[in-house]
């Protein structure tokens, strides 16, 4: 890796985004300006919709057919946005969110978590990694760019990727697929830098599986054990069982499969009952030498081993694991991070979980953003010179790919 | 073990019992009588007074100086009795407790559970076993017996068996010692039998340790399983390294020694999070083979095999096992069941602890008392024939006590 990163020099904030009250809107070419004013429309999951408008208004002044999507199957309306300039293909999508994780206590924050203030060089808010930044620069660059002399640019935002995440990503991309929408290849925002920008971009994620694994026992006194049957040692058996070995050594592409007991729970509140009933509950990071099905298999295999009786409840909302293979569309990302950091990204797939384990079902996807080490925290906060840098990335992979795929 | 046992004819309960407003005292000797007024002054635990009271009033009549001791270091004040009739020694004792564990939802009673209602033989009420009705039958045989022509008699009756027991006679014995009184053997009414009378006594307990074990670790994303601690594996460890083999084979008199883990307990309420923490309640029973401090030393020593960071902390209240070894008044007590049972009781040291814990520190102590199935349950209830045959076990014991031992 090289030290210093070929960057844009660092631009002072216009004095356009001062007030957040009548003021016009920043010149759409400033990708700092545009964070700052997503930064400055609170929007904690579910309460996306004034960030969400400010991104429709910026798209339907340039030229694209935007399309409001409000889901309600978890009992609040979510907001979410398609829109399109361009009817042909290649379609190529940038997909991200504004909704915002929790501000947490503000009176720890150095600036007000949601001013979107400016100061020596680092734009600070909610969202300013996580992923109003990476909105912006997208946004900036794509507005920049116009419109494609052929093919199409897209976005797909949502409003609900921090929370349930059950009326955002997922319910956008049954409507894609049920309107018969098509989406060539996907960009997806996300922070996936560990410290810099240019160290890593997502090529895939691992899939997640969570359980519940419930052993059954007769109560009873300590002092008659034989009139108990104490379900604590056999749920400690099955857990050994299903811990015993690593499920997998990691992949190609892959990390290895990663089991977590992360509770276990009896809740007797005395000594001197057996109880009767015992729960262990589980989650599953795991890679592509399995499948939801294999997994879910060996798991039961697994516990069967032990020879007892239990009760395994698999979670819903589980995903499958994802990749998006080496390829044109890969070394063009990779490409552009490296011609505006210097440093060519690691193809990574670990992690958690993102909205892109929803889009992999109609396109390949890749994700780079911004640097993710204060996201979700106090004091969230971004170098503006990296969101120049992730505007000018931005912009290369819009130029290359109508070159490369058009 | 002979089948029918030879006991005396039922009696029918007195008119006398009938009504429990200005119905004059029971006739002393007779113990369902007794016993049912017990049970008809409802003395769940701390409420013991009216019970009490009705003992204190039959022991005084028949001249024994009585002396109500209250201690009130839970914060509620509990009555207790120390009741003696004679000077020299030696001196019999027997204990017992008049308080109750709750009715339960009384409507699943058949009998109204502080009635005590007499029906086709069988007295119906809390307490009827547990242990009014063994209190009630000592009572009988001790008025019936009088005073003794060498050596005394006494009652050491508490109001707090079934609750936290910490000013019961635990607070008695304390007493006692700083008063410089003197018992020579004691007997302890507890339900020992567990099918018929006649089937047990018990001449020893194991003692009760509890303790908490706790691992910490570091809390993070299941994603990031590298940056987190998972606490669980470790202390999952740590109980097997507890239990991985038995703690003894048991001993001439007692059961093996036997721990159970009571409770496993993290609280974690989501899938995604490594907890920072995870807890492991247990409680041994033990016998002989350990005092408390060996038994805590080799709960150490096998936890430390494991070579992980850990706490432990042993609760308070723990009780070291004690054993009346086998002699002459093992002997007398085992030969009174015999006569009247025909059946010789079997020596036994199973089960839960009892106040002997406290007692067996100033005097050799056994237990013999009614069958204990329904002891704590619904309908409780003892048959009348029992109630007589207890009666003469324990005037037999009487009688026996002071021609073996004045
Ligand atoms: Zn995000
Ligand atoms: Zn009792």
């Amino acid at each position: 890796m090289t030290g210093a990163a070929p960057v844009k020099p660092q631009t002072a904030p216009s004095a356009s985004i001062a007030t957040p009250e009548g003021t016009p809107l920043a010149a759409a070419s400033d990708p700092v300006a545009l964070a700052a004013e997503l930064i400055r429309a609170p929007s904690v999951t579910p309460h996306a919709d004034d960030a969400l408008e400010l991104v429709v208004k910026r798209l339907e002044a340039a030229g694209y057919r935007a399309e409001r999507l409000i889901f309600e199957t978890g009992g609040v309306p979510i907001p979410n946005l398609y829109a399109r300039i361009g009817t042909e293909s290649p379609n190529l999508c940038f997909a991200g969110h504004v909704d915002v994780v929790p501000e947490g206590d503000a009176a720890q924050w150095h600036h007000a978590p949601f001013a979107g203030t400016v100061e020596d060089g680092v734009l600070h808010g909610r969202g300013a990694v996580d992923m109003k930044g990476a909105v912006a620069a997208f946004l900036s660059a794509a507005l920049a760019f116009g419109r494609p002399a052929k093919g199409s640019l897209s976005f797909l935002i949502t409003g609900d990727e921090e929370g349930p995440a059950l009326d955002g990503t997922v319910k956008v991309v049954e409507w894609l697929k049920a309107k018969g929408e098509t989406i060539d290849h996907c960009l997806l925002g996300e922070p996936t830098n560990p410290d810099a920008l240019g160290d890593a971009f997502k090529v895939g994620r691992r899939g997640s599986l969570s359980g519940i694994l419930t052993v059954k026992g007769v109560q009873g006194h300590v002092a008659y054990p034989h009139l108990a049957d104490n379900p604590i040692p056999r749920l400690l058996k099955l857990i050994g069982e299903l811990t015993a070995a690593p499920l997998d050594h990691g992949s190609d592409f892959f990390p290895p499969s990663n089991l977590e007991v992360v509770s276990v729970d009896v809740g007797n509140p005395v000594f001197n009952l057996i109880p009767a009933q015992a729960t262990a509950r589980f989650n599953v990071r795991f890679n592509d030498h399995f499948s939801l099905a294999t997994l879910k298999s060996e798991i039961i295999r697994r516990i069967d081993g032990a020879g007892l009786t239990y009760d395994l409840e698999f979670q819903t909302g589980a995903s499958q694991s994802f990749l998006t293979a080496p390829g044109p569309f890969t070394d063009l990302v990779a490409g552009a991070v490296e011609e505006v950091t210097g440093r060519r990204p690691e193809p990574s797939t670990s992690g958690g979980t993102s909205d892109a384990r929803f889009i992999k079902d109609i396109c390949p996807v890749v994700e780079f953003g911004l640097v993710g080490r204060t996201m979700h925290k106090v004091d969230e906060a971004t170098p503006v010179k990296d969101l120049h840098a992730l505007t000018a990335i931005y912009s290369r992979i819009i130029a290359r790919y109508f070159s490369t795929f058009a």
